[in-house]
């Protein structure tokens, strides 16, 4: 973008410089200032610089600082900072803030949140932590978190919001429009009204923006659409999310075992859950549990450090099959050289086959309707790769060490390990999530350890056949 | 879930079983069931089975047929689809379904759409089929989407629709909402009111549910937020999905080059950037361009393999280290057996950093405000980690091959090559950032590359250097 374009672009009215760049992420010299200020302990000109600041941004600000410099800006500037910055931190900053602010201070700020963010809050929580919050939190607000923790962690019901705006049938949008504009305890915000008919089951939702468009004497009921995605309490996170993005939902329906309407889940909760299970799919792809970019040392060599023993156990495996033909590669040390290419080809091949399967599952795009049709694809696809990098990677070989069998031996082993990766990469994430493992946690380090035994063995073991 | 909590969830009223798992995914039976119909050609019932469908139900549908089930669908039933389907489709399947229909068929499909929607659709034809069609269209949306085309792809341009609502300044809340119920040619949803100057530029804007409110008499601009985050044209899509969740947007404005409103972004199209851009993450990471799930086995081995011949290359480079030390494997064989382990534990290693640190960025959590804090940690952990996998590994392959001075050798060199893979985990992934190259798509080729050539370096040239 050029420079001439800027001065169209929204300013935040910090007199100096801009704060937030044109992409609205925070500048640097932002986080440098505030670092500076920190240092000469001016603690006022932090708090100007963060008056204006959205909490979004505060938070991102807070997320930089080092846990010093948010102790500073904490215990100095807490009561200035909007109490739903909670909500907007990663997990691993909110409970370092929850740590630095005291019993009382934390139950002001967790009692001024909606129910569905006071409770992600709390989940971080240990049980005492929890029960000390509670205690000095009003008697019905204090009630109604006690039942949301009560839900599965996860669930529908630890999403919703119980703040709702329910409808019943009879209701005109005139008198829709009358009770909205006299009653002071509707939510922040809501895209859909829902209609509960006598027993508080909902039968249908009007969009805001078609209640808008309707004259005052139409009943909400004629102008209702009945087809409800109704989402159980006990429903997992993901499988909300799954329904949101599905119908194009900007809010929901939350019911109990008897159907009856218990909560509202609004579309800023769900992306927040699609980039949550995103980033975890792609951590535990990449041999994590989860991203620890805020977690200290210690916390980080602790989560881990269990993925590398598994991978040095699963490392020790092939290392062992090696050793079984120790003898071949005294006396053939060409076989030394060429070997990790045969497992290297097949780890990745498998990969990119495993990293489509892993989340055509989590997108529900693949299931038993078109499973076969995708491993017959990928065994071809095997098949193929294989015949085309035997080609190669022989004619290579017998070009390096002048043996043509040599060739001909590591072309075989190449065919076997990518049709092997090729099958492993489909049937290992989906026979997991057949028996109700996460595909993405496990799939990795089963399938690297499937194309290294067999891409050591299949080399070796062709080559102490046919070359001795 | 239980089999009695069945009862109260939503079924769609096809008579016999549901189509609609509990989680609203498609039952595998519903897409058999459509199989055999397909087989005996009994295209009604197929129609039957597809009309209480919603469309990205339908969609899903038609996903799971093979090209020949699509043909009979697309070409027997098209005028009973809702043509909203094109855009839920994924773009291999779309594709194919915009072959099978004809310029005609396509172009009133396209006129049914909103502005958006219209444009997603268009994006994938080349140009002379984007012309065709367009000639087709009435002249005033022809001339819309054609300014559409003309914005970058991936781009804010591309992705607002031109249908809004604007009101200007001067009027109440009695004067919009009587202009609602008048005005017929509202796009279908919209959650904000966007309140403009006489110059057309945004000043503000009021949720639906502030609205519905506000008393008739009160000006909008009384209750109108002025803390607008508008979105630019040339935006780029990660960037617009990045500002929406950072402020928990369900709609914002695009303004053009001088600040005029020109289109409004909505919050469904924002969700289906995010998901994109999770998934085109998650599979540069794992040696992919994009999801093939759909794609035939021609298309799926012609973008997969320029990936596996860049890694039979770095595979290559590795044996080549190796070759440097035939002399020493052919004496110590051992070595052979073992320098696996030190690559694989690099590999990993930095993948795991390399995962942290591309998502970080995807994000804008990672930036050079906290950069160098983030590098020190990971050396730090490499350090750590180093030292434990040293001692493990080296007590082994003591214990293995009874040689106290290959331990040693594998343990130095184990720390060597843990500290590379948490600078290469780090500074390879913000480098490129810094240069503009995308860190999902090349990180892990450079760090595969790095941890094997320095891991075998490393392993094979100490023990050249101590062992013989």
């Amino acid at each position: 973008m050029s420079d001439s374009s800027q001065d169209w672009l929204p300013k935040v009215d910090l007199d100096s410089e801009a704060v937030i760049e044109e992409d609205y992420s925070l500048a640097p010299e932002l986080v440098e200032t505030v670092r500076e200020m920190l240092e000469e302990e001016r603690i006022d000109s932090v708090q100007q610089v963060l008056e204006p600041l959205h909490v979004a941004d505060v938070a991102d600000l807070l997320e930089y600082l080092t846990k010093d410099e948010l102790q500073l800006v904490i215990k100095g500037l807490w009561s200035f900072i909007d109490s739903e910055v909670l909500t907007y931190l990663d997990a691993a900053v909110r409970e370092e803030v929850i740590d630095l602010l005291g019993p009382r201070q934390l139950a002001r700020a967790v009692s001024e949140l909606d129910s569905d963010d006071a409770v992600e809050v709390f989940e971080d929580l240990d049980e005492e932590a929890q029960h000390r919050i509670l205690s000095r939190l009003p008697q019905a607000y204090r009630t109604l978190l006690e039942e949301s923790l009560t839900y599965p962690e996860d669930s529908a019901g630890r999403l919703m919001q119980r703040e709702m705006v329910v409808i019943p049938s009879a209701w005109s949008v005139g008198e829709t429009i009358d009770h909205m504009r006299e009653s002071d305890d509707l939510p922040d915000d809501f895209y859909d009204l829902f209609i509960v008919n006598p027993k508080h089951k909902p039968i249908g939702f009007v969009p805001l923006s078609r209640v808008l468009r309707t004259k005052r004497p139409v009943r909400l009921t004629e102008i209702m659409d009945t087809e409800l995605k109704l989402i159980p309490l006990t429903m997992n996170e993901e499988d909300v999310a799954y329904t949101f993005r599905q119908y194009g939902l900007v809010s929901a329906p939350v019911v109990d075992e008897v159907g009856r309407l218990v909560g509202v889940i609004t579309i800023d909760d769900v992306v927040r859950v699609i980039d949550e299970v995103a980033e975890e799919d792609l951590m535990k792809l990449g041999g994590l549990g989860e991203s620890d970019l805020y977690n200290d040392f210690l916390e980080t060599v602790r989560a881990r450090s269990p993925w590398l023993v598994v991978n040095l156990g699963t490392a020790i495996l092939a290392s062992l099959v090696i050793g079984l033909f120790e003898g071949t590669i005294e006396k053939v040390v060409a076989l030394a050289v060429l070997m990790p290419i045969v497992a290297s080809m097949g780890g990745n091949a498998g990969t990119q086959t495993l990293t489509v399967a892993v989340r055509a599952l989590a997108m529900k795009d693949l299931s038993s309707a078109n499973a076969w049709r995708f491993i017959n694809k990928e065994l071809v696809v095997g098949v193929f790769n294989g015949v085309l990098f035997a080609v190669i990677t022989g004619a290579l070989a017998w070009y390096w060490f002048g043996r043509p069998e040599i060739g001909l031996v590591i072309g075989a082993a190449m065919v076997v390990n990518l049709i092997v990766a090729g099958l492993g990469g489909t049937l290992i994430p989906i026979g997991l999530d057949r028996v109700g493992v996460d595909p993405a946690i496990a799939s990795t380090v089963f399938l690297t350890t499937v194309t290294d035994v067999i891409g050591f063995f299949a080399f070796l073991g062709l080559a102490a056949a046919f070359l001795m």
